[in-house]
Order: C-alpha cells, then sequence, then structure tokens
C-alpha cells in the first residue's frame, strides 16, 4: 500500500499530535493511558457544540476552538476543580480547508498554555451538514470537596461572579444586531473566561456552585431544585457591564445564555473570606439574593420593587 | 418563573438520568465526580459518529446507540482495558420524536447491562444538521500493561479475531446493494461485537493490539509504522464467515471498514496460549501473518501466491 496517509490521519499528525500532552500515546493508539493523580477524585464532563446553535458560521476557527474548551473548563471551574486534560471530536464537511483546521489548533495551543492542560485523545470525522465538534474535560478535585448543586442552605446568600448578561447581548452584537462600539459584548460572547482561580478558592466557603451557561435565573432555579429551597434575588444588584448599562435590556441580561460566570451560596458568615478569594483571583463577586426555605422557585425582584414576570426562565439549547 | 422545563432538561430527565452511574451524581451537575479505582490507570477514548457517514439516517436508534457504544468499547478492547463509564454528547434535529430519544436510551440500557459500565455525563442539543453524536470512554487497566500499536517485533505472527470484511459487506447490505439472506452480514455492520474479554486475556501476551475499524490492511500498516516494521499477511488466511465467501469481494475485506475485531502481534511461541485464551473466550483467532524487519509496509499475498495490489488502503472518515 501508498504510504501517503489518507486526509484524516494526515490532519491528525499535522495539527493535532503537537497538542497531545502525556498519556495521549502521541495519538496513535486506540486510547489514551494515564495514571491518575494519586489522592485527587476525578471530574469529568462534556458539551457539544454546534455552528448555527453555538457559535455563528463565520466565527474565527481558533475562538470557537477556544470557546469549546473554555465553556467545558467553566464546568470545572463550577466543581472547584483543577485541569487535567481534555479529548475531543470533530466533525467538518468534507470541504473544510487547511485554514480552518490551522486555526482551529492554534486556538486550543493558546488555550493549553494558557490553563495548563493537554489533548489527550479523539477523533476527526466528515459530515454533510454543519461543523459539529465535543470536548469531554477532565479535571482533579481533593477527594469529598467538588463543589455541588445540592448543598445550599435556607439563610445563604446568592452570589455571582463577573457581569450578567453580556454573553446574550454579545450574541446579538456579534449579528450586527446590537451596536457594540469597542467589541466588548461579541468577545464577551465568543470568549468566555472560565472561573477556574475562583472556583478553587471557593472550595470549603461555598455550599454550592455551577457555572450561568443558561441564563441566570434558570440556572438559579437548578440550585433551587437541587437543594430544595426558594431563591429571591433583586434586579437592582445584578452586576452589569458598562455595555450592558447602556443596551438597557435587563430582562435578556437576567435570562440569556453564554455568560460562563460563577453562581454559588455561601452562608453570610463568608461574606469576608468570599471577598478576600476575588480580591485574590481578581474576580469580582457580587451579592444578589438570599435563599430561603420553600418549594424550588427563583423570584426576581425587579427596580420598583414588585416581583418581575419574565417571559423566558432561560436558554435551552433543544 | 414557571416549573416546566425546557426539553433538553426533560429528556434528560426521562431518558437518560435512568442510565447515570455512581459519580455521575444524576446528571443533575456541571460534572461527575469519582474516585479512580486504586492501582490501575486510566484508558480513555473518544469516538463521534453522524447519520448518513457512520450510520444510516434510518438506523434503529436502539442499534445506532448501541453501535457508538461498542466502537468505543472496542478501543478499550484493543488496550485490554475494562469498562468503567461513559459520557455522551446528542445533537439532534429539532424535529426528532420522542421515539426517536426512547429507543436510544433502551439501547444504552441494555449494553449498559451487557458490558458492565454506566453513563457518567454529557451534553443534548440541537443541530440544524444530521444527528452528531460523540461518546467519551473510560476504562482501567493494570499499571503498564495496556496493550499497544508499537511493541511488535521482527518474526511476531499477525493475529486477527473473528471474521473480516463483514462489516463493509454489510453496509452494501443494508443499503440494499448486496444480497444478505438471513441479515447476517447487515447485523454484522449495525452491531459491533467489542473483543473485550480477548483484549484481556492477551494482556501479558500480545506484544501489540490495535482493533480493525478502517480496514484490515490499512490498520496493520498502522501496527507497522508504530512499531518501525513491515508485514506479509495472506489473503487465503484471512477469516471469512460464510456470507463474505459467497460475496466474493476479497479486496472489499481486505480495505473495508467497521469489523472491530482485534488485531494483534504475538511471537510465535505464544500460539498456544493464544489459542487457549481463544477458547477460554469463545473468541475465534486466526494467524494471518508475520511481521519482519524493513520500511513499515503491508504487502498482502493473493491466491495465487503474487502481492495484491490494492486499490485502497482503507476506509478514512475525512
Amino acid at each position: 500500500m501508498t504510504t501517503d496517509l489518507p486526509t484524516e490521519f494526515a490532519r491528525i499528525a499535522q495539527y493535532f499530535r503537537p497538542l497531545a500532552g502525556p498519556g495521549a500515546l502521541a495519538l496513535g493508539d486506540d486510547a489514551a493511558v494515564f495514571t491518575p493523580p494519586p489522592g485527587r477524585d476525578l471530574v469529568i464532563a462534556a458539551d457539544a457544540m454546534v455552528a448555527g446553535v453555538h457559535f455563528l458560521p463565520n466565527d474565527a476557527p481558533d475562538l470557537v476552538a477556544r470557546k469549546l474548551l473554555r465553556t467545558n473548563l467553566s464546568d470545572l471551574a463550577a466543581m472547584g476543580a483543577a485541569p487535567l486534560g481534555y479529548l475531543l471530536t470533530v466533525s467538518v464537511p468534507r470541504a473544510t480547508d487547511e485554514s480552518w483546521f490551522a486555526g482551529f489548533s492554534a486556538g486550543l495551543a493558546a488555550d493549553q498554555a494558557e490553563f495548563g492542560l493537554h489533548l489527550l485523545g479523539g477523533d476527526t470525522t466528515s459530515t454533510p451538514g454543519p461543523i459539529s465538534l465535543s470536548l469531554t474535560i477532565l479535571g482533579t478535585v481533593a477527594p469529598g470537596t467538588a463543589l455541588r448543586r445540592n448543598g445550599a442552605k435556607p439563610g445563604d446568600d446568592v452570589w455571582v461572579s463577573g457581569t450578567i448578561g453580556d454573553g446574550a447581548l454579545g450574541l446579538l452584537a456579534a449579528k450586527g444586531e446590537l451596536p457594540d462600539r469597542n467589541g466588548y459584548l461579541s468577545d464577551r460572547y465568543r470568549l468566555p473566561r472560565p472561573r477556574l482561580a475562583l472556583g478553587l478558592a471557593l472550595i470549603g466557603i461555598a455550599h454550592a456552585a455551577m457555572d450561568v451557561s443558561d441564563g441566570l435565573v434558570q440556572d438559579l432555579s437548578h440550585i433551587c431544585r437541587a437543594s430544595g429551597l426558594a431563591a429571591e434575588i433583586h434586579a437592582a444588584t445584578i452586576p452589569l457591564s458598562p455595555a450592558a448599562r447602556a443596551a438597557d435590556r435587563l430582562e435578556l441580561c437576567l435570562t440569556g445564555g453564554d455568560d460562563y460566570e460563577l453562581l454559588f451560596a455561601a452562608p453570610p458568615t463568608t461574606a469576608e473570606a468570599i471577598l478576600a478569594a476575588s480580591r485574590a483571583t481578581g474576580i469580582a463577586v457580587t451579592r444578589i439574593g438570599t435563599f430561603r426555605a420553600g418549594p424550588a422557585h427563583v423570584t426576581t425582584i425587579g427596580m420598583d420593587g414588585n416581583a418581575l414576570s419574565l417571559g423566558s426562565g432561560g436558554w435551552s439549547h433543544l
């Protein structure tokens, strides 16, 4: 047989093998093999992204790659886990050119360096449809310390990191449906900032945590259901960026997706520790409400002191 | 907000939560958390499957699910690993009905029971394109014992399990392009048999192994490249099913994909141990050739004693 490898193997060799880390066996075997770090629990999650659903078909491939990796890193952040490695499946139309793969792998390389993890394995394949990506992320956490959604207690404060709503507004901006003078909003949509350092710092402090991916109110309702509690948040306290304030789209900010901030529950006695963690990590945190006993339910108090009726509970990808 | 969950969450609860195992946290958190089995290395691999590329758009959803799980289990088998768990991403058109999810999850449930593993996590999403699936599989192996592709030695025999070519012929049969009186061939295409017990039994015996997914000759060339050896196989010794013999499509059998049999290298002194492993596991094995020193290259000797010139080196999904 010829020594010319089919496209699939050549692409793996050219674009993905340089990303492979220890255990990946240079992507040359059927699977990766590694010894798990002793004395640590493993944390593992998988997310899919489809062109036209989770990113715009003409988004730059390096940003698509980084968003894919970062949305998964955000899941690790929500558990208080440290990154270890990832696996990737990439299904692309046959006409996808080399520059797409070059950009995509360059984006991965940049974020591997920034977040300290490596590619462990995966698969590339063709598709007659839009680009379809999936990523499985592996991390570690000290045994028994992972942040969960089900640990909130009555009287806990509701906290959120960063600013809320930029992701949803950024999607509109990226589509040209909202002014975005300096590109701040569309950048926030295209390039999430996983709050790994904050998640790690919240271990032993926060009672519950998750990341805001489907909209603040809907995601808070997940913590409420998992913890068997109600929550009340105050729209006036929701941290908004200057661009979001200017956009004046409060309901979208409360219900839109793609923020990838941390949402967490912690007792008022830990407020000083949380603010110290915020200073240490350089990640802003804001107290936006309270958990209380009662059926799982999120009440959002509007600027006028009355409960808001939100038309959409959040974003579902189905 | 309303307590009616969006479709995505309702489907996870109805179809996927019952499949969740220990560590999956009932699919209710951002990630799964588990303590890796002490004293074992972890083995991890990911594969994607797209409707129209890896399965037929009208294939029954339970068989699609089982094929997805089994092709990944076959990667574990090739490493000599035992299954531990898996994560799943499912991207489907919005019009996909409940019966598809019911069938898909029933297929997973059946194979979870057969192979002894559980769902750890994943993601469901919509797509404007064909159904796109990915699965990441986790397994374990005793440290340092995983079967690799790079360990073949000059003089090793080339062995293969089961029969070769049924997958490629089965695709033709499933498309109605080849007679398939009792459905044997299309069943072999739609439902791979991962050779987990044989892979496990080959630890300490085989020098190298992989699974045949992209065609016997191409996959053997991977072992050759990884091990820095040439190999010669004899067409007359390739194990063919009665249906494959009747089809009389030798070249397709040698180069077609989707067999999911084990291809391995072992010294002649271990032949008795390999036959004993075959008897113990009920999985047939056949010696089909020899590795020798020389540039990485596969020579296939035809029925007439002359080297075959194969038009296609195997199947690439790109």
